[in-house]
């Protein structure tokens, strides 16, 4: 395989996703970093080249003139995984793994991991008037998303089913920290048990 | 393939996304409609047996004990389309065409769709104080995902290259019915001309 570059900001858990499948899989990767808080991925040199949409991660694919850029967490995590284990051959349980993959993006990323982006790494003190109007809202969709992944942990040890997918590494990579936006893990005692499974993973990296 | 049957809003542009899906691989597909705005996918019977998410779309798949239900459109999409040229074989196409996927569930729908739900289907008058607020940064965080749009298929025919994927399939559904929801889709040349080569496509069928 081609060299393969993670441009990152090492506190976002949508790098540590991909992090993580690589790990998993013992692909070697090197990281670029960059601090969204100061705006490194909206510079007009990271526009033109790494990412249009100004944001990270990016999966660089080569280097040099034919290098490929790959945004979007999930489909850089599917892109290191295609052909492994990782990823489901059944025609349904694939669907169903990119479904959870589609909720994470959808009903718990922009809740729980905004949650933490404002509570740890912004400071509640600093937030504008909208943010601060938006957290009620934003802290009962992330307890949402939390008790249906919780029910549906409660007949499975992994979210497609007795091996671990890219559904649970989308799901681990906020989930694990949620306590970081103020949200209460212990009420969830399936999500519970399931992180502690993840980190018994063979190859499993930690959060930095 | 076991008899399929779309549980959906006929309003809904997610829904949209299976219909075209299917109707451009020639796929039969009943549908059983729900009307959002009157919580009919709420209730304890859909919660139980369709989804507990409490969302359409869901595609299901069978009939009575061992029917399978599939909620996220996306992924719904994915389903039908496995093994398709609706989705590239090449590693990188494939995880490129779900970028795109991605960034449609992450960028454009809570933007694009829910400024269409909120003026064409809610009513302006009849919005909440939050979300009437809401209202400046959802117009802008759509103008930039249909500029970004744009910029890309200033060179392609398509999000993917020189043939439809799933992923114009995903971003056609609410981005053709952009100006309902007060964007002017006329600033967009681009993605005008695009909206017309899906219109053409064999087996293309109109959002209801």
């Amino acid at each position: 395989m081609a060299p393969l570059t993670l441009h990152e900001d090492p506190r976002s858990g949508n790098c540590y996703k991909i992090k993580l499948t690589a790990a998993l899989l013992g692909l070697p990767l090197e990281v670029r970093g960059y601090d969204i808080t100061k705006g490194e991925t909206r510079t007009p040199e990271f526009l033109a080249k790494v990412n249009a949409n100004g944001r990270i991660p990016v999966l660089q694919i080569g280097k040099g003139e034919g290098a490929l850029f790959l945004p979007e967490s999930n489909a850089a995590c599917w892109y290191l995984a295609h052909g492994s284990a990782l990823i489901p051959a059944d025609r349904f349980a694939q669907a169903d793994m990119l479904r959870w993959m589609f909720f994470e993006q959808y009903n718990h990323e922009p809740n729980i991991a905004t949650l933490r982006f404002w509570v740890s790494i912004v400071g509640e003190t600093n937030l504008s008037d909208d943010q601060r109007r938006a957290l009620p809202a934003k802290r009962a969709g992330g307890d949402a998303a939390l008790a249906l992944m919780d029910d549906h942990l409660a007949h499975r040890a992994f979210f497609c089913g007795d091996a671990v997918t890219l559904a649970d590494i989308a799901l681990f990579a906020y989930t694990h920290v949620a306590d970081e936006g103020g949200f209460t893990l212990g009420d969830y005692p399936h999500v519970t048990a399931w992180i502690a499974r993840v980190h018994a993973l063979p190859g499993f990296v930690p959060m930095q």
